[in-house]
């Protein structure tokens, strides 16, 4: 039923016309990459599972661009410029040569637009795929933005909008949620794009490496996330500073326990960042600028202080989980 | 009945104690390599999945290894000195924290041993376990051995012996085998072991770089791979003049047709080389002051020469199937 793709052919055929100079053709051992002089190199690896980071129904351009992209949003969150990824696949039977066709398809279009080429890679065979890339990015040497920097009174950001992912995710696994129902079209679309279609916020790279001293991509979850931001620090946030689109504030106000999921649930791909107080307005400037907008959402505060997150009340806001766990 | 290992624990007890300095203790988005300069970056992925590169009852310990040498493999062939790597780790439930914990042991020795600190990575939840690392090398710039190289006329050396691993691997699917049933024991042992414990020959990376035109390792059976060195060029190979050691020389002796088996059937980890015939002799006594013995098995020819191996006899020796192949 399923044609098998030989390997040989798929490389050739699929993944050749991607490769970056460095790949020598993906016909070698390995890749070469040459640094440029006074840079350090930003090594970055997410790997995505079947059924557990994407379903298998998805389109496979999809999937490769999600693949890819979660991997540029660490690269974004450090500052730095991609300059090449190696794909490992693990095929199960059912990617065929026309899935794997598609696949390629969109992970030749996204390795363009985000000018980070392909430089080589292994293919093997498994009854669960997996995709496993690991992502190369640039930064000058010793300006890497680490996630365990920040001081006591930096302002907190995060990008985009948070949470949308989370209940595009919800709107997939439970078709028949009670909140979801009055939900316009348009807002349904808008989550379940944000759940399948990350955007790296790439163009927020150079703006994190002028002003941040601290930065994390949120992956799994604000709420969890924040903690792990200058993990020997505290900190307090508001509760509603914490940016929402129209189409998350429609759902959250039909179904407010689902507020939890969308500060908890992960798939942001957004960008946490602690800056100095006096760069704070530069920072928010120079994102809006790159069409990354940025939102002031609380502050880091001395070690001991702990992890408050703040309702309009005045009273803290509690969370039962704080973020995605594997396990 | 299976303990389940928290991520953040595992990463901080098991993993955290093999960082490298680049690895920013294990609690960042991404890894930060500076690059000797003057220097090319080697960059490899090689991944291993339960059930087909290895035996779910292997002992930990081992698996590890196998899955970071066999990276290293590809380094040592390129000419490259380790600097690094990252690993992405499919957990299934039966990787439970005793599996862990002699998994992260077998690591942490090697990353030892070979000067190789882990870097970051990624762990997952999965049903079908496997090990997806990327290994960086470092070589003066330029000077990566190349796998398309070489020149008509080169001699074709290859390291150690050839066949062990394939052949210890029947003796475990084919425990009936009856060419093993005279096997002697210490035999049997050395061939399982060279399945097991592949030896990375990276005592030959400088040897190669100093004399080499072309090199890669033998990882998916001599025959093919040698298909794949200088794919522009022919080659004549004399199949009595591939090495095999005292153990697999019993095996094939007691079942010829095993021979197929042990020219075809990979995991040999091996270098093959193309070296310029006036840099042959020092070639052979330079690998063999560092420890690593090779063999001249052949001569690289010119375009449209085709493939041919050579028995004593002078005819021509053919081959069913040229490699392992997934798919």
């Amino acid at each position: 039923m399923h044609e098998t793709l030989p390997e040989f052919e798929m490389i050739a055929r699929l993944f050749a016309p991607m490769a970056g100079e460095g790949a020598l053709g993906l016909l070698d051992d390995a890749a070469c990459l040459r640094p440029t002089p006074g840079h350090d190199l930003v090594l970055t690896k997410d790997v995505l599972v079947e059924a557990v980071h994407y379903f298998a129904e998805d389109p496979p351009a999809d999937i490769a661009r999600k693949a890819l992209r979660t991997n540029l949003s660490d690269l974004a969150a450090k500052g730095a410029r991609p300059v090449g990824f190696l794909l490992g696949l693990g095929r199960s039977p059912a990617l065929d040569t026309e899935w794997l066709t598609a696949f390629a398809a969109g992970l030749a279009a996204d390795s363009r637009l985000w000018h980070c080429p392909l430089l080589g890679g292994d293919t093997v065979r498994t009854s669960q795929p997996f995709l496993s890339i690991t992502a190369f990015g640039e930064v000058p040497a010793g300006r890497m933005v680490p996630r365990q920097g920040g001081a006591p009174g930096d302002a907190l950001f995060v990008s985009g909008t948070i949470g949308d992912a989370a209940l595009g995710l919800q709107l997939r696994l439970r078709p028949d949620l009670p909140a979801a129902r009055s939900l316009a079209g348009p807002h349904r679309t808008f989550l379940l794009d944000r759940y399948l279609r990350p955007q790296p916020r790439l163009a927020l790279a150079p703006v994190l490496l002028a002003h941040a001293r601290a930065a994390m991509d949120i992956s799994d979850g604000l709420v969890g996330d924040a903690d792990k931001l200058g993990l020997h620090l505290g900190r307090e946030i508001a509760v509603e500073a914490v940016p929402l689109s129209p189409a998350a504030r429609a759902l959250v106000a039909a179904g407010p326990d689902l507020l939890d999921c969308a500060l908890t649930g992960g798939d942001d791909y957004e960008i946490l960042a602690a800056v100095p107080p006096e760069k704070a307005a530069a920072f928010e400037q120079d994102a809006l600028q790159c069409g990354v907008p940025v939102v002031r959402i609380g502050t880091l505060l001395r070690e001991g202080s702990g992890a408050v997150w703040r309702m309009g009340t005045g009273l803290e806001r509690r969370f039962a989980r704080r973020s995605f766990a594997h396990f």
